[in-house]
């Protein structure tokens, strides 16, 4: 016998769970649709080199990297900008047949995997959904992609979400070295204090001074046009985003503009995250494009939604059972399924020959809101008995009766 | 530079082929939970013995196989009909907090991953569509099995579908052996001589002896059961259905009834395939779980649609474009998409300044139906131009005509 057991860092979504990522990600989909930005899919596995060298060296050995039966060096995705980069450089070629328009917007939501450090509470397997928009260095691009994911949470249901918005170049404009931006980047986490510290460990002669004039700064030129594009759209500064010139983010391959979704009532980190990385796609296509997008963290977003009730609470899509008083009343039963399936309604038929009760426990523990019985008499009289699960209130209807009141209810 | 090139047996799914999967995957779902199946998602990765010799020999060389970067031996999902009966044996153990309900049903959408020889034309990543119900041994869960892929066949707009229906047992009472069914399997491809010829060569005494006595079998008393339970729905013999006592079907671990969907406006194969397993679950709880299962080939089922011209014709979800006139226009342009886009409306700006008819060129070569233009006199007007891009038609509509006309064409 084998023992049962899911791989280490890897989760199963069980029904209930499952429902409620579905219904997430339909959600966000269909907002990512009415910006204009149409589905990408690409495949688990990439050239081993198509994927190193490109998050930085810390994130190479996060890398789920193997030889295939043919010798081949692969690797499973680990994020959906390198393929997206890869497709780009690939396809975007003036007379290839496939050629994509420009800018080319997509999104993207499938798993990536990272070799994570279980101990820390994360997985290795979790979804990402991207937004990006490659082709063209307009501001109006970077204001679409933050005016999307603020309408996502706003569509999702959630009052409270800010973006925090930055621009790389204003460090390049302080000085700031890279080894700079990566501690600045743990403010969030470690407070100033700690910060200035680690600033002058690192080499910088007035930490103190540098957070003073970073406090100071005003946003550059490209974020003021980002931010009037964005109030133009009914977008409040203040209210919807704001600049915050100690956003640093980890990631190396950010050239300008960076920003991460906050919501004051999930305050255990930015569910979204994203930017310009102008420089990225180059390094397949030998030619720059300039690009910006944002990824969302999808577990971090469910949890979010979860802890503001903002999920559906159905553990089943099925929204009754029929139950098979006795065997001579199958027919019956089968018949009653069928026609309320045709009228769109998810209706099941209890499978096995079982007393009354057991068919009643069934759908309590799958958590059908409603059940249908039609005993003989019942049948004789082309009626069933409907019975609410959660008040135990039982009412006597017609067929037609039936599907207006579970259609009603759906 | 690094080369871009998809991994080989891999593919991109660009947007016009993208959004053509994801109509296809919300129709099949829809039906699916029409007949009470909830969905589940299992890791891309499991422990390799989860895996291995579940399949036969021959597929166990077409796994995905490595050691992790913590030396556990792991596969990828070659098909999620394991995955599932590691799960029930996992979670359906009564006093576990997440106990399945019993009998369980579920879908699962979910690439696989197998390390085919693409010189055959076959991909080594594909998505597979399942439902599967465990738990019980009725004939109704084979009924209700076939009723949803009817319905899915349905649904998808073939008129054609045909369930292809066998019994396991029958060849157990004619006492045929394991390679003589392998081989029977071969006879929609190879033809009767080219079997009889096999067969004769794997020890068979009268071939055509037992070819005959096949053809003459009668359904055995468990598929006159599922034959009737269908007939009760709706489903007709010979219509929707039918008896074929030369379906073997391939894979080991089948024990009773086997089906396969075909349609005969699509002669490359069946695109559905399932059965009755009821050992299959015991290797992993050592208490023999009774199932029963379907899985659509999505890649078949996707061609057999183009095929027939049942897929959308859209290359882009997006419905309108919003050109920008000129830079003191801008503004105009992105209230008009915030005013659609609060409405329902799948809309984009152009994200850059460029001229009119770069913008038209960008709608017409993504797909885009419509487009719409402002000028500084439609503007003082409070007017816009729509565009149809096929007819190449053009109208002068106020802003709520606008939504009431895109409303009704979406």
């Amino acid at each position: 016998m084998i023992k049962a057991q899911t791989l280490k860092g890897f989760r199963d979504f069980l029904p209930a769970e499952a429902i409620k990522r579905q219904s997430a990600i339909w959600r966000i989909k269909e907002v990512f649709e009415r910006f204009g930005f149409d589905p990408l899919e690409t495949p688990a596995l990439e050239y081993a080199e198509t994927l190193l060298g490109k998050y930085g060296d810390e994130a190479d050995k996060l890398l789920y990297l193997f030889e295939d039966r043919g010798g081949r060096k692969v690797g499973m995705r680990y994020d959906q900008t390198v393929p997206l980069s890869r497709v780009v450089a690939q396809y975007g070629s003036a007379g290839s047949p496939q050629v994509l328009p420009m800018p080319f917007k997509r999104y993207q939501i499938q798993p990536v995997w990272r070799a994570e450090n279980t101990q820390k509470g994360r997985y290795r397997e979790f979804l990402q959904c991207d937004i990006d928009t490659v082709g063209t260095d307009s501001p109006l691009a970077d204001a679409e992609i933050i005016a999307c994911t603020l309408t996502v949470f706003k569509s999702l249901g959630f009052t409270d979400s800010m973006m925090i918005i930055n621009d790389r170049r204003l460090f390049d404009e302080i000085g700031l070295a890279k080894k700079e931006i990566i501690i600045l980047d743990k403010l969030d986490k470690i407070g100033a204090d700690a910060v200035a510290k680690e600033l002058t460990k690192a080499g910088t002669k007035d930490p103190n001074g540098l957070l003073t004039l970073l406090k100071e700064s005003m946003p550059t030129e490209r974020l003021a046009t980002i931010f009037a594009a964005l109030e133009q759209q009914g977008y409040k500064n203040g209210r919807d985003f704001r600049f915050d010139p100690f956003l640093a983010r980890g990631l190396e391959y950010y050239t300008s503009s960076i920003f991460e979704l906050k919501l004051p009532s999930y305050p255990a980190g930015s569910v979204a995250g994203g930017g310009r990385y102008d420089k990225l796609i180059g390094q397949f296509s030998g030619r720059n494009l300039p690009a910006v997008g944002i990824a969302f963290g999808f577990d971090r977003l469910l949890e979010a939604l979860e802890e503001n009730k903002l999920l559906p609470p159905s553990k089943t899509t099925t929204q009754v059972l029929v139950t098979i008083f006795s065997p001579e009343l199958l027919n019956n039963s089968l018949e009653i399924a069928a026609t309320l399936r045709k009228n769109s309604i998810n209706a099941e038929v209890f499978l096995q020959d079982s007393k009354l009760d057991k068919q009643l426990k069934y759908a309590d523990r799958k958590g059908i809101p409603y059940v249908i019985i039609q005993g003989p008499d019942e049948a004789k009289r082309n009626v069933v008995k409907l019975k609410t699960m959660q008040t135990k209130e039982q009412e006597e209807l017609t067929i037609d009766q039936l599907i207006e009141k579970l259609t009603k209810t759906s």
